[in-house]
């Protein structure tokens, strides 16, 4: 493929489907020339939007298909039911090999469905997690699992640990990156019996990352550490919560900031400075969960995204694949697991860490 | 008390002790003439401190004690250890009736712990939770549990939504407020098993608030319900996070406008502006999480907070009291109990909703 990625596109996904994914594929393609396109959807809708965008015209091309996913069918239903579906022909092509990463804005929960029973997890891992990166004061942290495992045993957080180190190393560079799991209090004695027996383990383990111990829902926004751990329900109410504060605190000040002439002669002066807090608290900019711990890229748009937000998953999805980060979780995972075989059966004997210590190195 | 409050205070507890505790009791006397105030605690730290307000000294009693429990005691340590400390003391004389209330800024699991064990639950509570205010777009919300329950079955839950409703009827003076269940989708399918269960029992049974269903993370600054209830461990995540964001977004919007002279201009213009902002989002005015479900009232302060924040748990607190919070959640905590025991076994038979509601009516 010279030097080519090709996204397989599931264009009937997301609230707005083909009107965000054709101009958000035609963004990505100004950012990044060496994208290639499989558009999987009702060409119907697709082709008259298509030409608007010569250039993507010629890198894409397009797969009819009348099924698609809709956003509230149940997981099982969509996977018995939607064999010829957008969402699944687009995943079908990674696993095939025709593309190298696929992206979607459709049904989070069939999606991965679809994903694990066609990707399938990569060796040793129990259950993908699904990653974002999120803004901190001067940094951008990854978080982990965000909404797919409601619930998840130490043995789960620990790889969670170890798939979000990973990729914190790839996309964003750190060579050596924080890790935290959330809990209330920053205590050992304090929450639930995973999260300590996970503290437990990650204390001992040698993985890509620096385990620094618990951190609590205020570190997340404040970038205590590189790589926030936590179960998929915890992770996506704090989540949905940090965006809803940032949306309540836009409004307020708009309210108040319009009260009053001087205000608004005020905010007038001062765009530039709310014009780059806005930028910089932009959920488009972080758009893209990663779907960490299949044998596949496969990328979440969410669902409300236009075609700025959708162009960013596709690029985040591009980074992803073209860094091999598959490739390096695998050998990093099974080393791990090597070294856990021996801390796992201790530690249930009753071991404690420091005598862990020894019986490891 | 000829129509005093007297609020029993741990001066020892939080950050700053006496320093917050002192000037924030004399703030709150300030805006509520009624107080009374016992102070138990280190007489040489508070008495100095005294003498700056004359008024507070004029209405309050020091009870001297050396012991103190500190800010990382295990609760069954304190629990143990603490008898003669001045969390124990300040509860004790609400439990011998001395005083209406007790407030403290201490270690909350500590406080937790001997709350529960000297006042007691009210009849038919399984255990309490900690409930508190929190600002949203056009009014002020309820939330619990923020802490007191890592794990909740649906019987708690369904009790939770109870205390919370009436909370917000004493205390917001909603007639009917509507509650929610936080989740992560609003689908009927989702969530824990727990969440699933205690939503089947509150759109049966009849009790002080309206059931809406389910919410997610982003309405709970978007105020989408009255009544937000969780369990204590994404109620603590949510309700940090939340601050976090909030803290982020102002550190962001200083940096940014100090970063030019026309942000600074304009930041200056639009100071009225910002400052109401400020004020709205600020959690000093938001201090004070309620422990409800206690035979007695207890506020727990937040250990960070000044004298300002100090003063506000203490109105809070004082509110509750006055309004004979306790005796009316007693009375609706039954109601609901006897009709939870006809539709409690019908659940576990797999009787669907639709036929449930015929049998409890």
């Amino acid at each position: 493929m010279s030097g080519h990625l090709t996204i397989a596109l599931d264009a009937m996904g997301g609230d707005l489907g083909p009107e965000a994914v054709i101009p958000g594929a035609a963004l990505a393609l100004q950012k990044n020339k060496n994208l290639r396109f499989m558009i999987f959807g009702d060409s119907k809708r697709i082709e008259p939007l298509m030409a608007a965008h010569p250039k993507l015209t010629k890198v894409s091309t397009i797969h009819h298909t009348d099924h698609a996913v809709s956003a509230h069918e149940k997981p099982g239903i969509a996977l018995r039911t939607g064999r010829h579906s957008s969402m699944r022909l687009a995943i079908n092509a990674v696993a095939e090999k025709q593309a190298h990463c696929v992206v979607s804005g459709g049904n989070t929960g069939a999606l991965m469905a679809m994903a694990k029973m066609v990707l399938k997890c990569l060796p040793g891992i129990e259950r993908p997690a699904i990653a974002s990166l999120l803004p901190t004061v001067d940094k951008e942290i990854v978080m982990l699992d965000l909404g797919a495992n409601l619930e998840c045993n130490a043995e789960m957080l620990v790889q969670f640990a170890i798939l979000g180190s990973v990729y914190a190393r790839v996309v964003r560079g750190h060579d050596q990156p924080t890790v935290g799991l959330l809990n209330i209090g920053s205590e050992d004695a304090k929450g639930h019996e995973e999260i300590r027996e996970a503290a437990a383990v990650l204390q001992q383990v040698k993985f890509p990352g620096r385990y620094v111990g618990f951190v609590e829902g205020n570190d997340i926004p404040m970038g205590t550490v590189d790589v926030v751990v936590t179960d998929g329900f915890t992770g996506n109410v704090a989540l949905k919560t940090a965006e809803g504060v940032s949306k309540l605190i836009s409004t307020l000040l708009k309210k108040h900031l319009k009260a009053s002439p001087l205000g608004m002669f005020g905010a007038m002066l001062a765009s530039g400075a709310l014009k780059k807090l806005k930028n910089q608290m932009d959920p488009r900019l972080y758009n893209g969960g990663m779907f960490l711990g299949l044998d596949g890229v496969c990328v979440k748009s969410h669902g409300g995204m236009d075609s700025l937000g959708f162009s960013n998953a596709v690029l985040h999805a591009a980074e992803i694949a073209d860094k091999n980060f598959n490739v390096r979780v695998a050998s990093e995972i099974a080393e791990v697991m090597a070294q856990e075989q021996q801390i796992k059966p201790a530690l249930e004997a009753g071991i404690l860490p420091s005598e862990l210590q020894e019986l490891v190195s």
